[in-house]
């Protein structure tokens, strides 16, 4: 299928819709301030000399003012915005001003180590090149001025000169990917097919040459890319290189690319993400661990790997019609992705554990022992998700449509209208507070409506069929009525997941919930919850989704001492339960999403 | 109650008998040959040189050594053993032929920082001084030789000096404490006063003027002595403090630190020990943490804790006749102290887990995420476990009996014959493989035996009134038979214990039982152990103690997935149980001691 892009998609109402609005009246500014103060803004003037006091320009910088100027120029294609648009012209006559002659662009590597450019493999200058690219895109598509674009192209040309044509770089293939899916959308931008040879390249070019440094599986190149099939390494890394290799399938038709694609989504969504859809277990690397090694207390689960997940699961339901894709982008994003910013959208997660127990951070305080932060903060030393989620929100409208042929699939479900010449369709639903969704089509012969994998309940009032998790029906005009059950439910996880064992999470539609200390008190792990557990729900304003009250039973404290030959007592209990994507709102508090099950 | 010294104590067989024989006939020889071959030994005779290519001295390797020698001295008291007095002699030699003039000695502040003598707190230099006291009155007690004692009384007035007369060290008492109770054992074995004011010196000294440090809780330098109630920071030097204290509060009646001694053994036994009577929860500083916070598969629980734990237990039953005291030494003894040494009396835990899943250990091979080893090692680069295992022992029998008045009091329970002038009691029994106990005293008027806090049901053929834990028995002669009742239990931790929540530990007398991989396949979180198990038990002659047969049940995993709302199916199981302190004997694999409770 073939996706509507986020300019053919108004978000009207609702949860998404709420959240892209946060995004565009604070998030984005949020964003500006902080990375203005910590010098990353500054940084375009080329001014840093050693030893002045200022902080050097670190290597990825670039990358996170590039991801900036994408979110914003994603916003400026549907609010045209003066002072967003103002604040990227400003960067962009700063990046003209300061490109090299033959192209090169990267304020490290001008103004702190000129003398090490494409040395270091792990320094990621393809990575920021990636990066620019994709905002060069998205500002020319925005605005059709196409300066930066043009440096773009520039430096583009110079790095197929210098990787392709003369091979004079210190290495073949970028430390960290993200170049590849860059390359691959200035071509479908710009039509120049050397930008989709150049994506090829650098794909084909991984794991055949490089195989031999230490740790080549943490930036996937330990195996030519079409005969991996486990997930490795840095997982925002291995997001970027799927997502680039399926770009690049679904431009040539690659068999090899799709099948090692196809082998490495399972490998990731059967065996190494948690229920938030969070991936990369581990802090160590950043990185993807054992199969079914899920710690939760622990969880790495960075918010930019969750993002990369929902482009990698996005290109596969370009190669592929399955609804499974987009149950995957689903449980993302209302979970593990939207954790990682906060209710007032101006500080984020870069980490998304699934329990917090304060107990345990006694050592952490030491700085020394590794446990997750707590609380959201407003910028990082590496500062790469906010701006990812800068990104993010504005273009989210492209999740919800796609066509193939004369079917009109619809993935995921916000009040929301399409318009793409002929093809018109409106959807009108709280979603997900509601299962309730309305959708009034024209100009297409079938609606395809994903029926979510969680779903086990759910009404159509018309004749449908389904198909790869759709549900087909033939558009005869006319408002289609779709309601999924929405009763919250015990989730299990496989047993071979040891932390989860003996555990559930509670789920209602697609949105995780946790309990927090804040509303159930000290010690979340005394709790217990049936599996058919009784329930109470309410709205709530402050978190846009209902909480819920559930049945569960407490274990009474011992007055004193360790151990007991007597089973500890049990008393009724209700646990208050928040969605997961909301914790860490209201002060320092222990959380917990597995829950002991009675 | 006043302990009968090891020496009046035979044991004549069962299990204790058996690992003090293993340490006798192995585990000494084990030691010295890992201290040999490291440099240890061979460090005696001051010939380092800079740049040569041996290893330097470090700060701690007199301790290593001085504790192999009081382990040693120990040994030949009970067994003259000719090859084992040369190899003390022979140091010993050394020793004498190293120390300064002035009593100064040390090896590493003599051939690798001479300049350096007490500037620093933390390099251990009164704790090594500590050490080789207590093995001065170990050797002087075993032979009659007191060359090393002479050594050390000169040593122990150069310090008093230099702390006490001159103060002119740049600090007032030892940043890692021991050399407090080798002092009260030095006045003790010397009827000299001056080495108790020194004891009482140091412990005076302590938090009340080097209170400004960083990390002063690490070293228990945070409060005077007598005003501590927590027990805080690295666990080791803790015990020894404590042990100090209450040393050298049973000579001076001092109720300050008697108080203090309570308050602390109560934190710690009441809040921070796990099940296995393992204490410091954390690898950051060795450390304890906050209350209730007892990390099962991070767990640290040094065997030098351990070891420290029974050392304040002792020496607390000296203050008090309260079986608690007898009751933790039992405890930790049979499991987080015994587990530090392999079935083969040659490699040994520093750290003594209580769970393993080799499936999170990927991180750990990459050697960045800290998790305990899974196998045991014949030496450390800091090794001072094995060699307290060598001095402890040896010493075992000192934990038996104790007198007060006319009434004998029996701590642990061994087939052994205590005689000491006209008290003879002999002992029956292969406690803890049964709980049948013969007892045959004379020249006493009263028989306090132990009642186990873990014992529910037990019998005695004769009148008795229990008091503070002991059923005490007019002696009117004849064997008194004692039978406690050994079946396999549940065992419940104080809920406020978040790791252990919904969890059972399966005991049997005082041993801690804990499930392998190598017996019960590789996911041990699956299993579920009802709290009123059916069991079979059989005697393992691999591990001298009964292996246990549990009922259980099973979660089946799923075939292919993550997450489900159907429950995994459980199938009935049964679950090998083996004592926890032989885990780890069979290779890598994984290990559980809290299992989920059905």
């Amino acid at each position: 299928m073939k996706a509507y892009s986020f300019d053919k998609v108004e978000l009207t109402s609702g949860y998404l819709s709420d959240k892209q609005e946060l995004n565009r009246v604070r998030t984005i500014y949020a964003v500006y301030d902080r990375f203005y103060e910590t010098g990353r803004i500054g940084a375009f003037d080329f001014d840093y000399v050693p030893g002045e006091g200022k902080n050097p320009p670190h290597v990825f910088w670039d990358s996170d003012v590039a991801k900036w100027m994408e979110g914003a120029a994603y916003i400026i294609k549907k609010h045209p915005t003066p002072e967003l648009e103002a604040k990227i012209d400003a960067l962009v006559e700063k990046i003209k001003a300061h490109q090299d002659e033959n192209g090169y662009f990267n304020i490290h590597f001008t103004v702190v180590a000129p003398e090490s450019r494409f040395t270091d493999r792990d320094k990621h200058e393809l990575y920021c090149a990636g990066h620019l690219m994709e905002a060069a895109v998205a500002y020319d598509e925005a605005t059709g001025k196409r300066d930066l674009l043009d440096c773009m192209e520039k430096y583009a040309d110079h790095i197929a000169r210098v990787f392709m044509e003369e091979g004079n770089a210190a290495f073949q293939t970028p430390g960290h990917e993200e170049i590849e899916l860059a390359l691959v959308r200035m071509y479908l931008h710009t039509g120049k097919r050397k930008y989709l040879d150049m994506a090829k390249f650098f794909i084909d070019t991984r794991g055949s040459s490089e195989t031999s440094e230490p740790n080549v599986s943490y930036n996937q190149s330990h195996l030519p890319v079409r005969e991996q099939t486990e997930a490795v390494g840095h997982s925002v890394r291995a997001m970027y290189l799927y997502t680039g290799m399926a770009y690049l399938a679904a431009q040539t038709g690659d068999e090899g690319l799709i099948k090692a694609c196809k082998a490495l989504w399972d490998d990731v969504t059967l065996k190494k993400m948690y229920v938030t859809g969070g991936i990369g277990s581990t802090y160590v690397g950043e990185a993807f661990t054992n199969p079914y090694d899920l710690p939760n207390e622990g969880a790495y689960t960075e918010t930019c790997a969750a993002i990369g997940l929902v482009f990698f699961a996005h290109a596969m339901l370009a190669l592929e019609n399955d609804a499974k894709y987009a149950d995957i982008i689903e449980r993302v994003i209302y979970n593990g992705l939207l954790s990682g910013l906060s209710l007032d959208g101006t500080s984020f997660f870069y980490e998304n554990p699934l329990e917090i127990n304060l107990v345990e951070h006694f050592a952490n305080e030491r700085g020394r022992k590794r446990l997750p932060p707590t609380q959201r903060v407003e910028c990082f030393s590496c500062s790469c998700c906010p701006p990812n989620i800068n990104r993010f929100l504005p273009s989210i409208g492209k999740y919800l449509y796609a066509m193939d042929g004369d079917t009109l699939f619809i993935n995921q479900f916000a009040s929301s209208r399409l318009e793409d010449g002929e093809v018109v369709c409106k959807v009108t639903t709280d979603y997900p507070v509601s299962g309730n969704i309305r959708i009034e089509a024209s100009g297409v012969g079938k609606i395809a409506v994903r029926i979510p994998e969680w779903c086990e309940k759910y009404e159509i009032d018309r004749e449908y069929t389904i198909v790869n998790g759709y549900a087909v029906i033939n558009n005869s005009g006319g408002a289609i009525k779709v309601t999924f059950d929405m009763t919250p439910r015990a989730v299990f996880a496989n047993p071979r997941v040891i932390r989860d064992c003996s555990r559930l999470c509670v789920m209602r539609g697609p949105i995780v919930y946790c309990a927090e200390g804040v509303d159930n008190g000290e010690n979340l792990h005394a709790y217990s919850v049936p599996c058919d557990f009784g329930y109470k729900e309410e709205f709530s304003a402050e978190f846009g989704l209902p909480t819920i009250e559930v049945n569960a039973t407490r274990l009474i404290p011992f007055d004193s001492g360790l151990y007991s030959s007597r089973r500890p007592e049990k008393v009724a209990a209700t646990l208050k339960m928040i969605p997961y994507n909301c914790f860490a709102n209201r002060g320092k508090t222990d959380m917990i999403v597995w829950l002991h099950a009675e």
